[in-house]
């Protein structure tokens, strides 16, 4: 249980992870420890790292496919918004079964936008309400995910994924700028293949011959439809999938 | 304490208000609880309008200035974005004594951006870091409050109050599609004063013969300083003040 003045719970003033554990295995765990101290930096908060791997490697099941999400809040703090002079942030971790999805995605451009003026659009941070909302847009309309676009109206991300996209055999992906977050897979994939971080508006998607997204649950998804447009599966995106 | 899967804790998926109490009266607890009716909405979750006003009610101390904050969490869910198919909302108040400023305000232009293309923006909701972001900003400036401008650069709100300004005798504040949340203070003005709503860049604040603050606890604070610019005293926010 978290107290009442919790910072997080207030404000969403805090930060949170989600990777993969594989039969007590968690195979990507420093890259997400990595980003969980440079958002600290960032909000400026005191990062205990051995104490965050504890937690994740104590939470972690020992058989089986989970997502183990870590979770740290600023902790206790008086009224307002400005934090106490010492904040002492609280970790906790969280395992929950984590089943693949064995089809493409479907999606849909969500009207809420992704605040790319913030430094908290390139954070995995506590105040999750405009991807929730998103989220909500392509569920109400019968779509597994839907894309954010940024104020500038630049493809910046889904609600839960990096997103990719090829056109003629080129791979793209949205620059951090746009309001992205530094994905885990989508890292992974950067530093595979040849893909060019870009600024690209929305009809970079109507008219790429594949969309995929990129989490550290679902590691590579292809893209079935993006509002009324189809895509057939593509060649490279199985390949990028099996790798 | 609230549970672990909080979705407030979790996503700072939730609403809040903060009222002023006087000695047990709560004068604009009705504008409050309308305002966290209209959020719920948007946020498409239920609201216990005579719970909350209960919750409220019995945490307002009979003796002295106080605010109350009252906090909405879309309650427990399971993992990920999407909500459960019929959520639990959370209600909890918590009051914390409350002193006016007596000094006028120190302003900076925080770098940090309101998000003007959400819904979000409009609404006082548990994903408040980006003001808590711009109100470190002031507080490292040395300054006690920051200027959020949106991501078009029009001015919008401070981190914890709206913004009004005076030029020529007539009263202006932000548009609220600038992406500023609908104040009950700024309400109250808008209904007694010939105020006009405006899309207004950074040299609107700064051209202006006064600006001033208002928000449920402060009422009206009169600004004094913006960056390196000095305003003087103005008879106008002076009378705003004392009604």
């Amino acid at each position: 249980m978290i107290p009442h003045d919790d910072r997080g719970l207030l404000l969403g003033d805090g930060l949170f992870e989600t990777m993969l554990a594989l039969d007590g295995d968690l195979p990507f765990i420093a890259a997400h420890l990595d980003r969980m101290a440079a958002g600290c930096e960032v909000l400026n908060l005191p990062f205990d790292r051995a104490q965050a791997e504890r937690i994740v490697r104590e939470a972690a099941p020992a058989a089986g496919r989970f997502a183990v999400r870590l979770t740290l809040t600023a902790g206790s703090g008086g009224r307002g918004l400005d934090r106490p002079a010492a904040p002492v942030p609280v970790l906790f971790a969280k395992a929950a079964p984590s089943v693949p999805p064995t089809t493409p995605a479907t999606l849909i451009i969500a009207t809420t936008r992704r605040n790319e003026g913030s430094p908290a659009s390139r954070l995995k941070s506590l105040s999750h309400l405009d991807n929730v909302l998103a989220r909500a847009e392509a569920a109400a309309a019968g779509a597994d995910e839907a894309v954010m676009l940024n104020n500038r109206g630049e493809v910046a991300c889904a609600a839960a994924a990096n997103l990719f996209w090829i056109r003629e055999g080129r791979l793209f992906t949205p620059r951090l700028d746009c309001g992205v977050l530094a994905g885990v897979t989508r890292a992974r994939l950067l530093a595979r293949h040849d893909v060019e971080e870009v600024v690209a508006g929305v009809e970079a998607l109507e008219t790429a011959d594949a969309i995929f997204l990129t989490n550290s649950l679902i590691g590579v998804r292809e893209v079935s439809k993006l509002g009324g447009k189809e895509f057939a599966p593509h060649l490279l995106v199985g390949e990028l999938r099996s790798t």
